[in-house]
């Protein structure tokens, strides 16, 4: 029989979380400084993917300071500043665990929402501590702030992976970004990192001044209007669409070259419509790719580092979240992102 | 004013076909000796994909022996054995063209019913002889027979090149392949040349006897055991789907690992339904290819030379091609290919 959530959580801690049991040999102790508000922690909130457990403490975008490790902990020491994604553990013998993708193991826990080794179900980072297997967690490197940080280690590795995965690192080639959310607007700037051409593409026309100016991108184009589109056909060798929504991927397959590829990372609750011809004659791909492995999410915090990539934030205090959550779904559900 | 079909091609010749005009420097004249009949020849006699212009005369698995060449004709000596795949021209500077990537070039021009540089339609391989541009003319290798080689020259680089460049080379790794028509019985073949362990996946059960038997195949699952599907789930690294009709996508992705590819080569008529959840959460992909470069057609004769490869074939004289049409046609509506 499965224990109360009170009995698999027996230490009190402070507001809006519960921590683990004790440290294990492995585990780090974090105290949290920053969490970001991921488009997921609201569709977790509401249940609106129908696998919520409550109480549910959300939360995967963690930066704190090392407070406490275990005895077999060699790669932290007490007041490090860390971060902890979406991940806090996986089989580590698998396949994809063998080879750093530990974030398509069958077996990886989520940081929230999941059900951790020991059979107790893991909470996240709208708490003031948490504790973490030592594998799952990154160092925060300096020069990246703890607040504007905290959201790569969710929408920047999940841009971030598939531009390494798919070959989309070379300087000059040509990338659009469909959507200009959370995980748009760290890709844009990624992707300017990385030396490739930008074309933001969005419905809201009134974007492209923040596209082209604030984040940097080369072109702005409205999706619904019809000329620009037909302009831009087979211009692209790679879009990244950030749309959950039901959409069409027509259009975005019509802008790729041959060869191009369409790499989605929204998740649409119903199937799109995919048409063959264009990935048969212009042996074009559509592809997706979920955040990243460990080794890969420290990777990509260095290269933000270097590159001073952070994400656009506004913080709020722990006890504004509801508010914040509200406007959230609010401006979601007015952009289709 | 275009001209008439007379006046586009002059010179009488004997048969099911016309010729271009005298040789160009790059020509190279070719005595048709056999010539495959592909299901895209049964689409456009019929003009079902809506683009036929007739007098049409289709064929595009050609091989012959050269009778004559022009003056800056090199590669190939009169009475060299030789053949004629899908495409006769290309603009030869574009960037697919300069990759050897002619297939995709925008420019290329299909072997039958498509504009010549000329300005002239071009007629296939139901003929008695073809003038093509030497660039557009492979060698046939020794021991690779005239028949039942001629098919490799459509089906076989069809399914040759996606292999290649989606990855499908490496020794063990276990590919689906999709319907036992002309792409996949020859996929097989190709496959367990390069090492894969290969599963057929047909809806007809008594098919698994030649793709077992037959053709070498390692295992054979009926598409619509429900049963069998679910015990493959999460087995295959890539899959080839030959199927041109409608048909569901999602109970093929699910037989993929973690990070497999499915690609589709068949051409359906209206969109596939496309569920996004398995491409993002485990990094699948679905892609499509077609045919192959000039080059990568003659690496493909010469690895099927050199691995006995052939395509099943049954030898028909030309002027029982209309029968053959009709029993093609109730194949095909028969199994859905």
């Amino acid at each position: 029989m499965a224990k109360s959530s009170e009995a698999q959580h027996p230490q009190k801690v402070f507001g809006w979380a519960a921590k683990d049991t004790e440290n294990g040999d492995e585990d780090v102790s974090i105290k949290i400084l920053y969490c970001g508000v991921c488009h997921s922690d609201l569709h977790s909130c509401r249940n609106e993917w129908g696998n919520a457990h409550y109480p549910l403490v959300p939360g995967h975008e963690i930066v704190g300071t090392v407070t406490k490790i275990g005895s077999n902990v060699k790669k932290f020491k007490v007041g490090d500043r860390v971060g902890v994604g979406v991940m806090v553990g996986s089989c580590k013998s698998c396949e994809y665990c063998k080879q750093d993708l530990e974030n398509y193991c069958p077996k990886h826990i989520l940081t929230y929402n999941s059900i951790d080794n020991d059979g107790t179900r893991t909470y996240g980072g709208y708490a003031d501590m948490i504790v973490v297997d030592q594998n799952f967690v990154v160092h925060f490197p300096d020069g990246l702030p703890s607040d504007a940080g905290a959201p790569l280690l969710c929408a920047g590795i999940t841009v971030y992976s598939p531009m390494k995965y798919y070959g989309m690192t070379e300087p000059g080639k040509h990338l659009g970004i469909v959507g200009l959310g959370g995980l748009g607007h760290v890709a844009v700037r990624i992707a300017k990192a990385f030396g490739l051409k930008v074309t933001v593409i969005s419905s809201s026309p009134r974007k492209e001044s923040e596209a082209i100016n604030r984040l940097g991108a080369d072109a702005f184009l409205v999706s619904n209007d019809a000329g620009k589109m037909k302009g831009a056909i087979g211009t692209m060798d790679f879009i990244i669409d950030t749309v959950s929504a039901v959409h069409a991927l027509a259009p975005l397959l019509s802008l790729l070259k041959a060869n191009g590829k369409l790499i989605t990372l929204g998740l649409p609750n119903k199937p799109l419509e995919l048409p063959i011809f264009p990935l048969v004659l212009g042996r074009k791909l559509v592809g997706g790719s979920d955040i990243g492995g460990m080794k890969e999410t420290q990777e990509m915090l260095d290269f933000c580092a270097k590159h001073n990539i952070t994400a656009d934030v506004e913080v709020i205090r722990m006890d504004e979240i509801n508010t914040a959550m509200d406007r959230l779904a609010n401006l979601m559900s007015s952009t289709g992102l």
